[in-house]
């Protein structure tokens, strides 16, 4: 399999991180995930800005243009030959020594890019069903719009979940849902579409902005409100959404069905509409 | 230099991290620093504890006994002939592919360790001087007490500090003062030291027990209750711990000196303190 590392495609194998690269250290970088369906990225556009504006926030300085960048995810994807899959890249702040919470130097120290492309099909059985979900207080931190690798907290509430048999999680603070493990949570209550507004709490999603803009090109209502457990409770469906899962119905939650415990008709109508906007640009997709 | 990978102690140069190493995917993994005077680790037990504790939290299978793991970290400083520095350890939940939040088998995924020793001198003049702060709100996640390398959120606070020409960060949640920027946050008031007790919010520090405990056998009053940004600002005293700084003054907030703005006789009392405490265990520092 070839990688990216740098501006330079290698094999997987040879690629070699620093024991003091401040990603290893200190979390201390973003990343991204694009899908590609038939051998074209969707919404590159969109996640490559998303990673320039979180670059901004935590002053890493990229070692690439946004042009330069698509460009070589673009070869990454042909070298591999993947049709449908996932490019996961990150960018750290580089490699530091000694050891120092303060940011180097960035003309000093350059900051260190890998990218790596897999073959993931659609499940579309799986977005039929729908999935499971537990609910836990959301214990990361207060800068969740950036989307770093300091994910400790993701990863641990996605485990628990999957320690309680379950596929997600709500997270919430205080009563009031924020996200999913590593998606966006929506709720759909009287024909409107609810989902958090962008902000400290949650990862201004790229499927979410898709999601929004499909929803409100069909005449589907739509508040971009954040909303309580209480709330939940009485939706008439759940959904997240994120790159890989797309718009994925939550038809229980602790255990207790989401309506009628199937997909409901919103989330089956945005899913469709997603489709139609993924086959605009990347041709047929089921 | 030598450094330690696993088992092994191997040189610098031939450490080579993988890209998946869930350290650089996630920030998966548990950090320790223990200082060494005179060749030889103080309070390395308590610390050691604390690495155990914490991977007890995250479900992370070590790759030693604690026995194992003290006498490596002593072959470490032997072979580097390390008399007074630091030695940092890590150890992540090892590399798991294809990228996936929830922990991999542990049974078929080990851990990874790595170890690196630094001389680093005491810093009497500044531990003499003090240091200048900041005030920030505390945006990090809620297990603070668990001793994580998904540090963005301290580095950020740290570098806060560093660009307002400040050596250190006073974080707090809601006004209630949690911590600095890699140490524990301490104030006297009337004679008597107040600090935030341990919990989710806080590191449980081991330098932090050490001042607790020779406070406490020396009869200063000692509080471990949090206190406010208020209370800081009528603060007779303010100082920060950790395991490199030991007991450290802070003699300016914001711009405003801390009481006279020089080093305060309690805090003058703690750092002799520790430092007898140091050197019943280690031979004469200073």
């Amino acid at each position: 399999m070839k990688v990216l590392l740098g501006d330079k495609l290698v094999e997987r194998e040879d690629v070699k991180i620093d024991m003091e690269d401040r990603g290893y250290q200190f979390g201390d970088g973003l990343y991204e995930v694009i899908r590609a369906y038939n051998g074209t990225f969707f919404t590159a556009d969109e996640h490559i800005e998303r990673l320039f504006r979180g670059a901004e926030k935590i002053e890493l300085v990229l070692p690439f243009t946004k042009e330069e960048l698509k460009n070589r995810l673009n070869e990454l994807l042909v070298a591999n030959n993947i049709k449908t899959g996932n490019v996961y890249f990150q960018v750290t702040r580089g490699i530091a020594s000694p050891r120092n919470f303060t940011y180097p130097d960035p003309t000093k120290v350059p900051a260190i890019f890998t990218a790596s492309v897999t073959d993931v099909p659609r499940d579309q059985e799986q977005m039929d069903k729908g999935v499971t979900a537990i609910i836990l207080p959301d214990y990361r931190w207060l800068h969740c719009d950036i989307k770093s690798i300091s994910l400790l907290g993701n990863v641990m509430a996605k485990h628990e979940a999957h320690k309680k048999g379950a596929d997600e999680v709500v997270q919430h603070r205080d009563g009031v849902v924020t996200e999913g493990g590593s998606a966006n949570m929506w709720m759909v209550k009287d024909g409107t579409i609810y989902t958090h507004p962008d902000g400290n709490l949650v990862l201004p999603g790229i499927t979410k902005i898709v999601l929004l803009k499909v929803a409100r090109e069909a005449g589907i209502p739509v508040k971009e409100e954040s909303f309580t457990l209480e709330q939940l409770k009485e939706a008439d469906e759940v959904f997240t959404s994120s790159t890989t899962i797309e718009a994925m119905p939550v038809i229980e939650i602790e255990g207790v069905p989401v309506g009628d415990g199937k997909r409901g008709p919103i989330v089956k109508q945005l899913q469709d509409l997603y489709v139609a906007d993924v086959e605009k640009n990347c041709g047929k997709i089921r």
